[in-house]
């Protein structure tokens, strides 16, 4: 078993209110910064596991973003690369 | 002006407490994830904005995320590539 780190992003769905994003685009806005026009807030997770490869790190945390990590309802995920850690 | 993408990722720094990561973790050991050992939980920003060009729109990004999105003291943000959104 190795060790790896897994990245994984997870976000508002496209089309879904996000009133975080907003909270942020509006204080953007009060601080002078009027070139923004949309701003998602999401969550960025770093995991560490054991796995006997990159594959399967991937997949077990693929297995933890449906069964805890995401709500499949509302975000979507996306799984980076595993690098060993 | 053109519009582009830029996505931040801004995760609590190494060797600082993370509560949420920690709760994470706990939560997936409850859920039988028993190989995992470390979870960080930072934010996912994307942000729309309008620029000359990709450089410019990273480098407002990047004074975004100094006045407003990251907390110098306890986070590290890391600025992704500018596409045209």
């Amino acid at each position: 078993m190795t060790r790896f780190r897994v990245a994984v992003e997870i976000v508002p769905r496209r089309g879904l209110l996000d009133p975080q994003g907003k909270a942020v685009s509006d204080a953007l806005h009060t601080l002078g910064f009027s070139t923004v026009s949309d701003v998602r807030v999401g969550r960025h997770l770093v995991l560490d596991t054991d796995a006997a490869d990159a594959d399967a790190a991937r997949a077990e945390v693929q297995r933890m973003c449906e069964q805890l990590l995401a709500n499949p309802v509302t975000e979507d995920f996306h799984i980076g690369s595993a690098e060993r850690a």
